[in-house]
């Protein structure tokens, strides 16, 4: 998913100035506030070689109290440490009640840097992903705040750095053959990192991706979501303190939780994908019909094999899931497949866990299920309408990438797919089905409604892709604003994926 | 630890009428309370063949409401379910808001026959522990209580019942092919249940294991054990609606918390201890130096191959921890082991995590570490006297498991040992102590406090052997009136399992 993000992002010194004047006001006091409250705070910077972490640490502990605070820098374990476990060095870290330590790098070096060199791997690999996840828990529940940053930037942005320091005589030193080195591995690197994101976040102990091209931008991510946190858990401990002082909302959200960080700093992943790609009708048809022949082939051979797989469609509303739908199935033998179209959940449901209605559905060995929405609905219009808790989407998506987990252990091909259209194009759609008699059943009032939420609809969703977004369960995202191109791109990313699995 | 339990222990008819007829009607009007309250429930029943189970199910469930529970047998997995993930077939037996569901059998069979019979191994069987984890925790989050039986009963009494059933022409069908295999299999099955109920206990799906020799004694904890979880679970739930209705506490444990189920039906390991076992000082004489030896030898063997090992000493006060650590080390070369004692945490100390203070001690690699008390003081002292929440103790078992473990991935040597004495002789070693000028410095009034709350003690004692006897940290108890015995088994211990690492 990482490579899906917007790195271009960039604030303009006014605004940059203006929000960071407050940021660092509020900061000091929620410093204060939590040194009373004697809650402990841990704050992970993970990220590139030149991603500016230490730029970006002196940064954030400025305006902090200079007695409340221990930066940590993490190396390579001395000899004295080697000799313990590797997380022995980092619990005389762990900050005491009413502190807070920030960590230049961390544990994570267990799964990052050991792990590329190829010291840590296998059975070693999943119990340093347990320890590591035991570890945070455990200080979690005894009351500390974990914060976790990831500063991400290009392949490309990194060689840039690097040259523009070894080219001054002045900085050259910084740029050592272990960098040089690293660089080199950039991709094994981006994907160790995508599996530690997806394996080690969690509600108690966040990762949150720091676009950092634009140092202005980084900052100020990185200072919201500091903020955001302590204020929080400070409202949880003292709920008496602020009678009706709930902010006040805007109209049209009433249930929607307000974004934790402002949206404009969220994760961007939607922003760069191009929806115009397109492609025209001959092509269409020829590939369509090919691609059709291929899934039909590949039916029978996950039945022979007994390979079950299930497809998991979301997207806005008139992205076109119904008709990538039957586009896939048409040329299928109906006995190996089913489609499942999920609305709201009625009483029986709604009397039993939210997944439990999804389990009963799933493939068994050798079919395909194919789900019109999904369980995903959880951190979707059930976190934007309010009907479930903040507490239960947030947890959810660790539910789900346990289950999808629990899914692919089996053997399971899990694929979901977001249909990604602009809102342009979603208005010229609605227009079009009011405009059409034969259309007109598809649009209601509610598509209208939704429609006016679509910024916090798009938070939820690129929170969705982040957090679920798992080795073992990809998120494809689809630009959908040609519906051919769509067809075409599903099809090809299940055919690929069976073919990976029949070919293992 | 299943081993140590005390099989034979028994209930009168008397006893057992009385306490059952209050338990039904508890029970009863537990149901409909959480009927209203939407609490769903859900009752697990493993155990060995012949152990009850049918019986016990039919007990409980006499005193219910029909409407309101479902009782699900399970059988080897279907044609059908085997073609899907194994939870598959249980997510839609999971109980309603507002319903009982008893599992006669459960999803561990994938961790117990399934195992035993090679089916699932290696990975998978990690991934399997790792599943019913997520499964339960996401119920638990969900709201739904969960209780695991285990019902215990010996080798020779599950062959005197199969006996007794093929004597008899109407009840010699129900001894089939499969379980005369599995009778033969038992110690297998022991191994594998012991690594299931370290592995799978929680303290949001506790596992209680049940001696079944007596069927009285069987149900009245089993009883016992639904009710107290029902009755808290709808404390918490109606805390508006009982004010003041908080039971009267007894004098002298002001602060300790109830026992969640009627002490003489809590596991019984200590009772079964025969703590008389000695050994006369000649023998104990010739044997120490021998050991002593050995274990020098091994310390320097220890040394050369970077194996550390950290020994933690519990028991009753004037257990004779103290003289026993003495022995242990008594021929060692002291720049190879640290003996750390534990008191009370300081101001520092308290400032952290509980786990904090022993992480700084652990030995490095190719170090011996005896800790005089532990980091077990948290689910001991600190829970009997209330220095800490139920919530923060009962959560402590599976920290605490988790830590061992972190450690013996390292490679540590992880020994536990619980020094047992009898009551009486902890009378007569503090009336010496008074007695001799020279001892008295070791007796305290806090030491004749603490014998007050003796039972208490032995309560949380016997909850903390049980949940943390684990595969890799196992506990040892040592009989320890005679204190030359107990040095001896002691360093006997500790050989032993350092021969076995350093021939592995």
């Amino acid at each position: 998913m990482l490579e899906k993000l917007d790195l271009s992002r960039k604030v303009g010194k006014a605004d940059f100035k203006k929000a960071k004047d407050d940021l660092d006001l509020r900061l000091a006091a929620l410093q204060r506030r939590a040194k009373d409250l004697k809650i402990p705070v841990i704050i992970v910077f993970e990220g590139w070689d030149a991603a500016g972490k230490g730029t970006l640490i002196n940064d954030l502990i400025l305006p902090l109290d200079p007695r409340g605070f221990n930066v940590h820098s993490t190396l390579p374990p001395s000899q004295e440490e080697a000799l313990h476990p590797f997380l022995w060095r980092f619990w005389p870290r762990t900050p005491a009640r009413g502190r807070i330590t920030l960590f230049d790098r961390s544990w994570y070096r267990r799964v990052l840097a050991d792990r590329v060199d190829g010291q840590v791997k296998g059975r070693t690999l999943q119990q340093a992903f347990d320890d590591i996840t035991s570890f945070e828990r455990l200080l979690a529940d005894d009351g500390n705040v974990i914060l976790k940053f990831f500063l991400h930037i290009s392949k490309a942005e990194q060689k840039r750095r690097f040259d523009k320091l070894r080219k001054n005589p002045a900085t050259a030193w910084r740029v050592n053959a272990g960098d040089l080195k690293r660089h080199k591995q950039y991709a094994k690197y981006l994907a160790a990192t995508e599996e530690m994101l997806a394996k080690t976040d969690a509600d108690y102990a966040p990762w949150t991706v720091v676009e950092a091209h634009d140092h202005r931008f980084a900052t100020l991510k990185i200072f919201s979501t500091v903020v955001d946190a302590l204020e929080r858990r400070i409202a949880a401990l003292e709920p008496k303190a602020k009678p009706k002082a709930a902010p006040a909302r805007p109209l049209g959200r009433s249930r929607c939780p307000a974004a934790p960080v402002p949206e404009a700093l969220q994760a961007s992943i939607l922003d760069n994908v191009d929806t115009s790609l397109a492609i025209d009708r001959d092509a269409y048809r020829r590939q369509l019909k090919r691609k059709q022949n291929r899934l039909r082939e590949l039916e029978h051979e996950i039945y022979m094999r007994r390979i079950p797989v299930a497809i998991a469609y979301e997207g806005w509303d008139a992205a076109g899931k119904g008709g990538n739908i039957r586009r896939l199935t048409q040329n299928l033998d109906p006995r190996g497949y089913e489609v499942v179209p999920v609305a709201a959940p009625n009483d029986i449901e709604k009397a039993h866990h939210y997944l439990w209605r999804f389990w009963t559905a799933m493939p068994k060995a050798g079919h395909i299920t194919l789900f019109d929405r999904s369980w995903y609905g959880r951190v979707l219009v059930e976190r934007v309408e309010g009907f479930c808790s903040e507490a239960e989407w947030k947890r959810a998506y660790r539910e789900i990438n346990e289950m999808e987990q629990h899914l692919t252990n089996f053997g399971t091909v899990v694929l979901k797919f977001w249909l990604q259209i602009s809102k342009n194009e979603q208005l010229r759609r609605f227009k079009e089905r009011q405009r059409l008699a034969y259309k007109r059943w598809k649009i209601t009032e509610e598509d209208w409604r939704n429609r006016e939420k679509w910024d916090p609809y798009k938070v939820a969703v690129e929170e969705m892709l982040f957090r679920t977004s798992t080795p073992y369960a990809p998120w494809t995202i689809v630009e959908a604003d040609c519906k051919w191109h769509a067809r075409l791109k599903v099809l090809d990313t299940v055919i690929d994926a069976i073919e990976k699995r029949t070919k293992a």
